[in-house]
């Protein structure tokens, strides 16, 4: 098959390696020129190019460009696919682009393969991320919209082909899913370096950046990465980042009142709940 | 020196370890004659009772039982020791510990090794695990107790040949310091999950249970964790850990003011911050 793929970053850049290694065509679309040049010396693609024209011979099309840029991009590949096209895309949101991008694209697909490392951009990017992690596919069936059933047959068989595991939901039931495990856990992180930073006494601050530790650290990991992609999750998923986090303050303050009111007994029984929940979300990890 | 350890769980099984290799003789004293036959097997001591009167030959001796035990150990102490043995302690706070234990026992010196295994009890113990981690002394100088200097200079050298870094500072800093940066993240990652687990969609909840990944298994971990622990850790440091709170609530309730206000500079500015000050509390660690 001839694949396109916008974006040559570390997911793009992945996608490349993966799909040249069970025998697509993989046509690359950078920004600059460097970027294709890159992308060519590696191996990454077969071909590369600067312009989305070059994308012509393609039956399916990888939108991998940041989330504020996928419907547009859609808009401009629009003008110069042939019709039978499918454009997919990766992006961490899914309700705010595939309603709109179905609209401009009837063979449009939403997904997002969950992977990822903590390094961006085409240097990083290697074989084999997207196996054994989860590929979750947004088709849509509205009034207005409906995505076509043979395209979304057609994703599927490429993310069979990286490895993954295939989910199907709507973009919200997913936007709702990973605010609560992807969205919540960075805001979360987050405040707990802030509300430590405000900490008054200049002495205490001192000897908690010495004392901290294991704990501090992971709790803290997510809250201390990228603050673009952070505020966009924030900006392109706002309402249930939202929702997840109104509830999660309630949890908070439920447990402030709970220690005010020394109910041992209640502060017990919710990390015993805790305790016996977290292996279902990480079920495959000790740590 | 003839050293004396109270409570041979995982703290005071790797303190027999490590003070037997630099030469002490170390005294055992389990809760149970089983544990004793253990210690005595591993080579963890070189004698062991359930007796405390057998302590009576030890110059100093680490209490590594419980926080809610301690004082009352101190007590107990007090009627079979020579006057100017040592007593300290391992817990994890300390204001709550110190001034008491202090009242009861001159030669009290209050202090926290800060190693640990995810593994509890005597089986798990292990050398070296005090090598290169922080430990803690807290020496108190008000008008009714003066922590004996001399005491600290003992508790030191031994901290020293654990191969430790020492800290001094009040017990009051300690626990406040230590509400930041252990006992505030349990509480922050263990409001993670429970706030999860109220969602009223099931088929999101059990999407988000099958999409979890690094960000909430991190973020998570530490409120998976042992439930007597966290419960402890918020009744012995109440005021500490309802301080911390509140400010990160504080801190919650402004992310949710800035994401409804669609404020994304601030958002962004918030995660610039946290990127750029995590390293000062992890600065060892690239995860």
């Amino acid at each position: 098959m001839n694949i396109g793929i916008v974006g040559l970053g570390l997911i793009g850049g992945c996608l490349g390696l993966d799909l040249r290694a069970v025998g697509h065509r993989v046509y690359g679309i950078g920004r600059r020129a460097e970027t294709c040049t890159q992308a060519l010396d590696r191996q990454i693609v077969d071909a590369a190019s600067t312009d989305i024209a070059s994308l012509q011979p393609c039956e399916v099309v990888f939108i991998c460009t940041p989330i504020a840029t996928i419907v547009p991009m859609v808009i401009k590949l629009a003008e110069v696919l042939n019709p039978s096209t499918i454009i997919t895309e990766v992006g961490s949101v899914k309700a705010a682009i595939v309603a709109e991008a179905t609209g401009h694209w009837p063979q449009f697909v939403g997904g997002h393969p969950m992977s990822g490392k903590s390094e961006a951009g085409l240097a990083a990017a290697e074989t084999g991320i997207f196996q054994q992690r989860p590929y979750v596919i947004t088709p849509v069936a509205t009034d207005r919209y409906q995505t076509n059933p043979n395209a979304v047959r057609t994703i599927e068989q490429l993310a069979q082909q990286l490895g993954s595991h295939i989910y199907h939901c709507s973009p919200e039931a997913h936007d709702r899913a990973v605010a609560w495990i992807s969205h919540l856990p960075v805001m979360v992180s987050a405040n707990l370096i802030y509300a430590a930073l405000q900490e008054p006494d200049a002495e205490v601050l001192e000897l908690a950046q010495q004392l901290a530790s294991t704990g501090f650290r992971d709790t803290s990991r997510v809250g201390g990465g990228n603050p673009e992609l952070g505020t966009m999750m924030a900006q392109y998923n706002r309402d249930e980042v939202l929702r997840s986090l109104q509830r999660y303050r309630d949890a908070i303050t439920a447990t402030i009142e709970q220690i005010e009111a020394e109910d041992w007994q209640a502060i017990a029984h919710q990390l015993k709940t805790t305790q016996a929940a977290r292996p279902s979300f990480v079920p495959s990890v000790s740590g």
